[in-house]
């Protein structure tokens, strides 16, 4: 199974692809840059969405469903919005088929007065409904989130990446205040940096966005960004400071306890499927998928290994006894007793699935009282006693979830380079990874340095740095900003 | 509050829109017959498919997503599912809008070459997959279900019952044989009746749809039918047997154990948001919202009452202990300490949410280690004594529970009669409710019955009845069926 994975060094982009292949995670479907997400991706999705409408519900977020359509009028209404996003998008524009030569055709009198566009992100939608839902500084803040499919026409699309058709959330807030709407932006900064780093086990920096990547119709953006093992950055997830901007734009206002009449403030943040790209791109290895253990559908796979009726009892009695310990630990554990494949076949599709652990049992483990034991991340494999099992595995999770992220960390450590002058960034980029260097903050050398060398500023770190000069013109630089090549 | 609702004897049809409104659970949005599905109305749909989701995966089902669109090729490959369906939906033909006159337009040159559908449902889309997936009898059964949103381009549009776009749960099967194609598709309508009665307390019968009322495609649909409170059915969930015929439309074929090879068996089943309206139309009165407890997002809300800080300080930490032990017990409770809101405000809000118990501490029950606890489905108030409230309750909890099946199985039951001329059918019908008569088995007799009374076959029986005659007709029958005017 294995060998169908085409080598890391050798061509990582097929190699991912591959992964995603072997891993059964999705497949491209015949509505060109569109996916469909296997179960075994879907419970991988399952698991990121339970984990953040965990965190979301714990920072006071409800969730709440709006509309897959949006009149296209309202795509005018906030200029800047309109501008940076809407142009390539779903454009639905008859609402009937009708029969025709044995198959169908559109009906032309069914055309629409108004063209609906299929949502890209909802900020349009959902603040036409805030304007009903806000009069009173007492109805405010509103937490909502959203768990929804969005379309983007993408012309150059990549499985989980950037495809046509993908799943997030998008959660829009509505507060009375600016102090109020810009410490919410931050706070879900944080939710995204604690789930990448301490659920994907994916180390990320946190910082805002310049002017020319910033989400448009947003006064700021602050982000994740992760380094993929090729050296490439990966925008992971953005939370957005609006300011009053939508609130303006759709007549959004509530009366203050004072009696004035203001308009509202906002916030919009997001992350979608595309963290499963990042997840593969921070563990897997030329074998397959690698998982965290707290987001694998299945953390332990035992695998029962007999030659004959006599052996097969005796090894799933013991098999199921592992099982049901495990259960009691509530660790994810699946038994996998299937007759149909011999032990060498399942060990070679646990292993590209990912699964964090495989037990192996045969008759001699029963009768030694032992199992053997098989670490994915790592491939060593140990024989560990029957005694003191379901213990040992739990505190291996922990210790492979940990040691995942350290790995990943120093791998970013390794790569994040520090340089001063223009020559050596052109050098450096080449090998990748995230590089600091000084911009004297224009759009204009900003651009000059991504067509020279395809680097873009990935963000501006919150922390202040120390002043210099850009390494591009010789302007002052307030601090150093962090540049990569990126997906 | 409450005065703001219409009375279900003055127009059972805006006091439905009424609760839905009062209760916060969804609004009409600006695009026509699609709705916002606001916290509290998702708040229920979330608990809904918890519960549905784990039935799902106990019968061995598992989740995957397939794409939003389909081409329009797919909709003319199974002859009678296009006939049946795909007429009026929504037709993507464009992917771009370019800048006019400070707003935008569909851009004409990017026409697509092939239209794309938003799914109505997935067989088209989830067949062209199972092609690729399924080769030997080893990779069959497939048992995946979807949670998804679909649109259909309907005219009449309601809340809940009756949306363009809804949120709903597909399950797609595919099976080396018949028998146990059917066994799933009876598998899956069992499961939604448990569903309904055991944590909706909607009562349903179970059956099969005639040839005309069956879904596109299908070579049986089963399904559940539910009374509402004003005398008219509800469809709830189908689930269908489809024999080989998508299987045949996109050519999903397998090598059987014994070489040959076989088109598969396929089954496809769901539910959706649409069960929410029956919820409302099964419980709630000329107050708002009652909710069974199991589905309640609130199951017991605390409201503290106090005059001064003295006061406020002994309440709320008697309300804070109350609080403590419930969520001990996993009870979902809310204390509502909110300050801007008076206690007969908050009492009222409640009521109209539909939250099955209320707490209502003072500085009096403090004193004397009572509560004032009042139920939602009742409106019955009592003070009961602070020891043993947690456990108290649980079980009242769960009474509730039951007696609101109980209640409404005994109303369905007044209101399903047996009749056997067609002139007393026609009175009958009148009342509302259920009818079983005899009929023919032609769609001739049941489009006349329709046409004459509006009513409908809402299904065939699955067990056995006493054979007899037509009541329009004269001609013999199998077995009495089931009429109702329905939603």
């Amino acid at each position: 199974m294995a060998k169908k994975i085409t080598k890391q060094k050798d061509d990582y982009s097929q190699w991912y692809l591959d992964v995603i292949k072997e891993a059964k995670l999705a497949d491209h479907s015949p509505v060109r840059g569109c996916m469909v997400i296997r179960p075994n991706g879907y419970a991988l999705w399952e698991n990121m969405k339970q984990a953040l409408d965990g965190m979301f519900k714990d920072t006071g977020h409800e969730n709440a469903y709006f509309p897959l359509f949006i009149p296209k009028s309202f795509l005018s209404k906030e200029a800047q919005h309109v501008e940076g996003f809407a142009k390539e998008c779903a454009v639905i524009t008859h609402s009937r088929l009708k029969s025709a030569d044995g198959g169908v055709e559109v009906d032309p009198d069914s055309k629409l007065e108004e063209e609906l566009i299929v949502r890209p992100t909802s900020e349009t939608i959902i603040w036409d409904s805030y304007r009903d839902w806000i009069q009173s500084y007492r109805d405010l803040p509103i937490l909502i989130n959203q768990w929804a499919n969005v379309v983007r026409w993408e012309m150059r699309t990549r499985l989980f990446l950037r495809t046509m058709e993908f799943l997030w959330q998008e959660g829009h807030t509505a507060h009375a205040t600016e102090k109020e709407a810009v410490a919410e932006t931050k706070q879900m900064l944080e939710v995204y940096r604690t789930f990448a780093e301490e659920y994907m086990a994916m180390p990320v920096i946190t910082g805002v966005k310049t002017e020319s990547e910033r989400f448009a119709g947003a006064v700021d953006t602050y982000c994740i960004e992760a380094l993929m093992q090729d050296g490439k950055a990966l925008q992971a997830g953005t939370s957005h400071f609006l300011g009053q901007n939508f609130a303006k734009a759709f007549d959004v206002r509530f009366q203050d306890s004072d009696g004035e009449h203001k308009h509202v403030w906002a916030t919009s943040w997001g992350v979608s499927t595309r963290l499963i790209g990042g997840l593969i791109m921070t563990h897997s290895d030329d074998n397959g998928l690698v998982l965290p253990p707290k987001l694998a559908p299945v953390q332990v796979v035992i695998v029962p290994i007999w030659r004959d009726e006599k052996q097969k009892e005796i090894v799933t009695e013991y098999a199921n006894s592992i099982l049901a310990e495990l259960n009691e630990l509530d660790i994810r554990v699946k038994l996998d007793a299937r007759d149909n494949y011999n032990p060498g076949w399942k060990f070679a599709e646990h292993e590209a699935r990912g699964t964090p652990l495989r037990i192996a049992v045969g008759p001699r483990d029963v009768e030694n009282k032992n199992v053997e034991l098989a670490r994915r991340d790592t491939l060593d494999k140990n024989i560990v006693p029957r005694d003191g099992l379901a213990d040992n595995i739990k505190n291996m999770l922990g210790s492979i979830q940990n040691e995942l992220f350290q790995i990943a960390k120093k791998r970013m450590e390794d790569h994040t380079k520090v340089v001063d002058t223009y020559e050596e960034f052109k050098t450096k980029i080449e090998d990748g990874g995230f590089i600091y260097a000084h911009w004297d903050g224009t759009s204009e050398t900003e651009e000059k340095i991504k067509q020279e060398t395809k680097a873009t500023i990935r963000l501006i770190p919150l922390t202040e740095g120390e002043k210099g000069t850009c390494m591009v013109t010789g302007k002052p630089s307030a601090q150093r900003v962090l540049f990569a090549r990126s997906y």
